[in-house]
């Protein structure tokens, strides 16, 4: 463990209530020591998805043995079970309804999964509404604290995933991807990685790749100011992933854009 | 006072101006070992109630000897004196507009008022339009720097308040109470209390209270995901709120509602 | 140093993609000491000028040896060289976008400039659209271990700046400003400040100055709650700056304001 031991919050209650200040609260009551960054608290309200992708991209940019702490929880105060997920370098704590499923899908397939029952470890609380404070934000203090994780509950191996979408490969020279997200300056992001391209050629020289999104091609550049003015054009962003952009502009909104929309990648030998 | 004293802060300041860095700029110039966490910034503009009702829900899950800052303050620079309340448990710094109001108000009415007239623990400043950074700040630094909080100032007792709602118990067998906030997923919390409710019968089994919005009846639940799609339905929420809502919807805007409408309980034996 | 460095952010990422919390996460893997204190994440999409004025108006309320990282940068990944400002208290990484214009144009001229080109303090990164996490969040992190700034790269002295408007002097008694920026309150703060204006005269009292926007005279007062209902007033801010508001309304709204706008301000002897 870190002197100051890393909790990572995640989730999609907002910036306007005090939803995220009490969970700092009730996380420094029990460790004064941890230190929480906030990731997002922005995600859609009740989008497991969304979340899963947020997570699945940002967990690794953290040092080891941080605590990630996700809660989009639409069935709060029911049957779904609340989970531990330990991998070989990260924890992950929030409800079983998928929401963790890209860390389950890793190539690297080490992993355990508990289910957080060990009730006098959390906070006590009247209502059934509010377990991001009352079970995820105690279990993630009290494991950044050195309590062994087995304490917390029992290994199970039925828990819960969602289907994500994956590119398909067709004819051995094209991808075709999917639209999974924007982000705040109308970049569009895909599915379709470098990893993935690098099974048709390697990335270098971009020009050997037809890229078309609704049956228009588009560039394939190696940075945002390389592009004409308001051309759609694709770029490989910072997590390894197919862009698409309009340099200084909104892409997702200038081009009508939706989640799930086909991007198609060839390699032109 | 811990290694890492914690002062919280909520404002109407909103996230896009540098309001609230440079808070957190003053006070670790003051003292470095500060642990400042957000509560919200993005309360209504000058809305003192809405402040203290944030207040109110919040302060019990910070640890004791957190100092808590709260600048909705439309009197900055007039005749309106910035004030230090101190609890057995805790410390409020603000303005002495009323937003301290349920603090006063407790069931424990051990407190003191400070008038915070000792400027040369302020930060000299041209303008008179910023006391968050030139008043509240440096007096929350010095204090959890362990200043003894006598020299901050004078105590009082002519403290202003504002009104608060307050549930009537009508009948001997009916509560009639409102509407007081909105949260991020549209969910809408009374002013009905598991306290309040319990003076008329133990709260299970809940099918024993008829509640009442705008003359229909609501189903009282456990949780969200018991509730029928599209149904106003109620539960009791993790602050011990009566809160209507609608499973994965936004409640509030569906059933065009306002903060003051009139929420009823009946105990039916 | 600090036993706890400080480290700023000041971008325009929003908040809700995870941009924001893997600088810190990549901060803290390099230096988990660092504190790192949000400026603003709000800033106008690719808008340097916006940045530029948050950073000039913000940074001198931090400690000493405070490292500032400002992050809009619509260039990003193409020929614009990642910079480091060292002036005599404080440290800013950026691109060399004019961004930092307000930092060399200060009355105290001591600072260098260093072109960050060591590119084995950076990480390592498939994409090149996120320097903010791949090389400003890195070099901040070294820089606040204590690595001397030397080792960072080569001093240069072509960084790029912005025109930034600067209040005119006419007849010996008249300033010209203008608007420069609105607030989360809709005040509305301009280029004159206290120093200009007390070139003209001592700024009290107050009534010796007649204030003009739109060809109306505006009252000069000394806070907010003093102004009539509805009333467009005029005040010095807690920065110094002469600022348009009307008590609790939205002033840039209702006035149909526009940055840019012109402001005078006459000495009537």
């Amino acid at each position: 463990m870190l002197a100051r031991p890393i909790i990572t919050l995640t989730t999609d209650y907002g910036l306007k209530d005090s939803f995220v200040g009490l969970m700092k609260g009730v996380i420094l009551g029990i460790n004064p020591d941890a230190n929480i960054i906030d990731i997002s608290h922005n995600i859609g309200r009740h989008n497991i998805y969304e979340a899963s992708q947020v997570i699945a991209m940002s967990y690794k940019y953290f040092p080891s043995a941080t605590i990630h702490v996700s809660v989009v929880d639409p069935g709060v105060g029911g049957a779904r079970r609340p989970i531990l997920v330990i991998t070989e370098n990260h924890y992950f704590i929030g409800p079983d309804n998928g929401i963790f499923t890209p860390i389950f899908e890793r190539q690297s397939n080490f992993f355990k999964v508990l289910h957080l029952n060990s009730s006098h470890y959390f906070l006590p609380s009247e209502g059934a509404t509010f377990h991001g404070r009352d079970i995820f934000s105690p279990i993630a203090a009290w494991l950044s604290r050195g309590v062994d994780s087995s304490k917390f509950g029992e290994p199970i191996t039925d828990y819960q995933t969602i289907s994500l979408p994956t590119p398909l490969l067709s004819d051995g020279n094209t991808i075709s991807g999917e639209v999974v997200s924007s982000d705040n300056f109308g970049n569009t992001i895909t599915n379709i990685t470098v990893d993935i391209l690098s099974k048709l050629a390697p990335v270098e020289p971009k020009d050997k790749f037809k890229i078309i999104y609704k049956d228009k091609a588009i560039s394939f550049l190696n940075y945002y100011a390389e592009a004409e003015d308001n051309a759609l054009s694709a770029t490989i962003n910072g997590f390894g992933h197919l862009e698409l952009f309009v340099n200084k502009k909104n892409a997702f909104q200038m081009f009508d854009m939706n989640i799930g929309d086909t991007v198609t990648v060839t390699y032109v030998n």
